[in-house]
């Protein structure tokens, strides 16, 4: 595949989960992927420090670190400030939030997004020591009442501008803004003030599956035009990494390795 | 239930789909609902005139006529004229419309909200003079590509907006708009506006099924602040029927005039 302009590609660990740490890095450099997103759970479970020596010594850089957050719910302060210790151990500069839904029985969203505001001015201190910036990536509204209750990019930037733009920025996922009007404005002032601080890919497919967290759609198998998203990215002045971050039952039933030169090839057909 | 102020109340025919129109309206002439939102296929199933009969004769108001649409996809301009002509027959002035996703293999979500809007140009006068409203309903943006290219109260209004307000409205329904935090601005406008000509409720509970179709919760089972909704729609000047309409496949597995019962208790409960 070193016929394609992979420089900007970077595969989310997510994407191919069943392959392990080892094996990945081992195909990312026999492919030319240049970037790797990784998350934490598996990383822990390989060793932070171990980790980080395995991608330093495959070339790859480590494009973000999935996720901190869960402000409203599950999340704690403390458990916050050690990914963003492992993100700086792993040496990459971005730290994604998945900031937290309702508390249990709440039904109040505004005063959950104030609370996460909280909780980003609180840790922006630790990232800013670390060299770490904090990605507030606002989830599909599917998700306002579970996961996230920033559902847009408007929100994610009504929080992030209450900061420094090299200390909290948005992620920009096509899976979550696709189908917002207000997006494409959005993501032009977050480029405008360099805080677009990641920028993912996944394709929208129906039927969801139940639950709708594993239904994100290999690139090109759904409704999102992938080379305006990308083409947008770029007109906001974004030069950073384009990361696939794919959760899905039938890929991780599939080959890893295939996934991934899979992946690869969609990339390049539907965004360069 | 009689001493409960139930004169705007309605509940839609789904909810209690497992009830046949005269097990419905025999229920609600006793339990002292005043109104009924009917769809389309179980309404002609009983045949448009016996039903409008049936319901008269029971002293029900028809509340909607749930639904035309689909424009962008298998719905055509005829059909959608007889769900004018059935919505006339039925003595209801308000006939919903879902309006349709993407076209097959499509990827444009404002060509599709362009195409919405031509078509409820050529609708329009059919629905005049018929004296049948249109409302527009905005459905959540996780139905955006299969069912509905109009995600949010504002998109709903950019289209009727184009009409005078006693002919094209909105729909509101909190399942779809209870995330939106422009929600309650649009809500005023359309208000302001005399356009909102439905209001809906169903609760928002996960986790979700698959396909997202029939997870719709009972009112107080979920995170939507009922009355909250009530309040601002009351507060924009509405003072038409607030119809209960839940898709939920738990509920229909249940008799029929029991959740019938308990959707009045929740109502009464949560709204008043």
């Amino acid at each position: 595949m070193t016929d394609l302009d992979l420089s900007r590609f970077s595969i989310n660990q997510m994407t191919v989960r069943q392959l392990s740490l080892p094996e990945l890095t081992e195909a990312c450099a026999r492919l030319g992927v240049p970037g790797v997103g990784l998350w934490r759970e598996p990383v822990r479970e390989y060793g932070v420090e171990a980790a980080a020596k395995l991608v330093r010594d495959a070339g790859l850089a480590v494009t973000t670190l999935c996720r901190g957050g869960f402000f409203t719910t599950a999340g704690d302060l403390d458990d916050n400030r050690a990914a963003i210790d492992e993100a700086a151990a792993l040496g990459t500069d971005t730290l994604v939030l998945v900031s937290g839904g309702l508390p249990p029985g709440g039904k109040d969203l505004a005063a959950a997004r104030e609370r996460i505001a909280d909780a980003v001015a609180e840790l922006a201190p630790h990232a800013a020591e670390r060299g770490v910036r904090l990605a507030i990536e606002p989830l599909h509204p599917m998700y306002a009442s579970d996961r996230c209750a920033i559902s847009t990019l408007d929100q994610a930037l009504a929080v992030a501008e209450r900061f420094p733009a090299s200390l909290v920025g948005v992620g920009v996922d096509t899976y979550h803004v696709w189908w917002d009007d207000r997006a494409p404005a959005a993501v032009a002032r977050a480029g405008a003030q360099g805080r677009i601080h990641s920028f993912q890919l996944a394709d929208w497919v129906t039927p969801l599956p139940e639950g709708v967290l594993n239904g994100r759609g290999q690139i090109g198998d759904g409704s999102i035009d992938m080379r305006e998203w990308r083409t947008r990215l770029d007109a906001a002045g974004y030069r950073g990494p384009i990361e696939v971050e794919l959760f899905n039952d039938a890929l991780w039933a599939r080959d890893g390795v295939e996934v991934l030169e899979e992946t690869v090839r969609r990339y390049a057909e539907h965004t360069l």
